[in-house]
């Protein structure tokens, strides 16, 4: 099941299903609404109302009510093209706040005085309840679905401070969506093709198998030392290619069954 | 005024207005009921309902909607006792998750394989609207009011980490209280005695006239780069004297006109 959060003109936000074209292809063209919020446990109500895709803004399919926790350096080929490793302790994590997520095609906002605005493409895990100190093999039950999430970095920020607060977590430096995909097990989205395009030019091609630490190590050490809530979103880290995107560009993150996000760029 | 969330027995958290005897001194002991969510914008309206202070338990006296925003090193003496500088630059800032926060005498719980948990007392901001790029003179109009805060940290962790998550945003790791103080001034909150014990001792003594960025220029910084929400904190930094709290330990952080945070810690 697709899940994603909407706006039709006029009315206020909305959870639907997002439904595949009945060309046989992989084409997701209608939106059938439900009602409630289906990260509050309910089961999925159809209200009967449908609305093609087109007509509708697609909103970040989630808002945390607490945290979106990133992981840095998971993949070694990014490692290395950042003149660093894979940390061999702890994984390196680290905390975008709310107010950073924005939705498909939502602009990303280059703050004033920031020359580097990174992309960085990444699968995203949506947990589905609360939960702390989740053992390996519980994992997959605290796990509602997977998005695309773009780890927007200001890479000037990030070489200038300690901690990586501003360059990290600015507003808008979260994009998630386009939608929520709850049907994929651990190892298949541990599996997945991730592609990021800069306007029409592909600058990271890479999969979810390349990840160092996988979903199952990753959230039962997050959990370990803090409460996850349900909607919050764990990042999982960016292949190498990454790189700078200027006003007016277009950055397009595509993973295998989940889509494609894009959002525009633009100075303030 | 000093709002308070407390829990009465066998009754749903809610906010209060704390009373000074009638003896003429400064100790508190009542709490009268008032409707809604003071962070909400709503007026005061009491309820007509009066607690003894003693007869209810005292709540984190807000609870952020997005976030923790605490700054490092920013006394000079604290500084020099972790063989640093005050940055020099932007000021170093760091998130806390919302599930840090615990409220007076919950325990601060010592994460399993942690042997260095410092306390360190601070000043906390608390916001009072959305605001984003507050300029310098409207700073004021931003602060809803001020409370203590303890900024626990997990010394081995941050040594080992180069980001602080988990060294600063682990569970329970951001208690808060015992409640908000609402008619200081600026000027009058950065001209506080702090003071930490650790069980009887002394352990940290300054005064927030102390701090190199002031509540001014921290507001103004932070929310440039991050939209702040009703309720979102600001932690300002410590002064000299951090150390290591032991299970069984109770630590103390008194701030003038702000009374007494006090929580006991535990091993897992």
């Amino acid at each position: 099941m697709r899940i994603a959060r909407f706006a039709a003109a006029g009315q206020d936000p909305a959870y639907g299903i997002i439904e595949l074209a009945l060309d046989g292809g992989e084409n997701p063209d209608s939106i059938a609404v439900i009602t409630g919020d289906p990260l509050a446990g309910v089961p999925v109500n159809y209200t009967g109302e449908r609305h093609a895709l087109a007509d509708v803004r697609l909103l970040a399919p989630v808002i945390p009510r607490s945290k979106v926790v990133a992981v840095g350096k998971n993949y070694a080929d990014h490692a290395a093209e950042m003149g660093s490793e894979v940390p061999a302790g702890a994984p390196l994590v680290f905390f975008k706040p709310n107010t950073s997520v924005i939705g498909p095609n939502d602009p990303i906002v280059r703050p004033a005085g920031v020359s580097e605005l990174h992309y960085e493409g990444e699968l995203a895990i949506i947990i589905n309840r609360f939960c702390k100190e989740v053992p390996p093999e519980r994992v997959p039950e605290v796990i509602f679905g997977y998005t695309i999430a773009n780890d927007v970095t200001a890479r000037d920020w990030q070489h200038a401070d300690s901690q990586w607060s501003r360059a990290k977590g600015s507003d808008s430096f979260c994009p998630l969506g386009p939608w929520i995909n709850t049907h994929l097990t651990v190892a298949e989205a541990e599996d997945l093709g991730l592609e990021t395009r800069l306007n029409d030019e592909v600058r990271q091609q890479g999969s979810t198998s390349q990840m160092v630490r996988g979903i199952t190590e990753l959230v039962s050490f997050i959990s370990g030392f803090t409460t996850l809530l349900p909607g919050d979103v764990i990042l999982t880290g960016t292949p190498a290619g990454v790189g700078a995107m200027a006003d007016g560009d277009t950055v397009h993150v595509s993973i295998d069954g989940l889509g494609t996000l894009s959002n525009p760029v633009t100075g303030q």
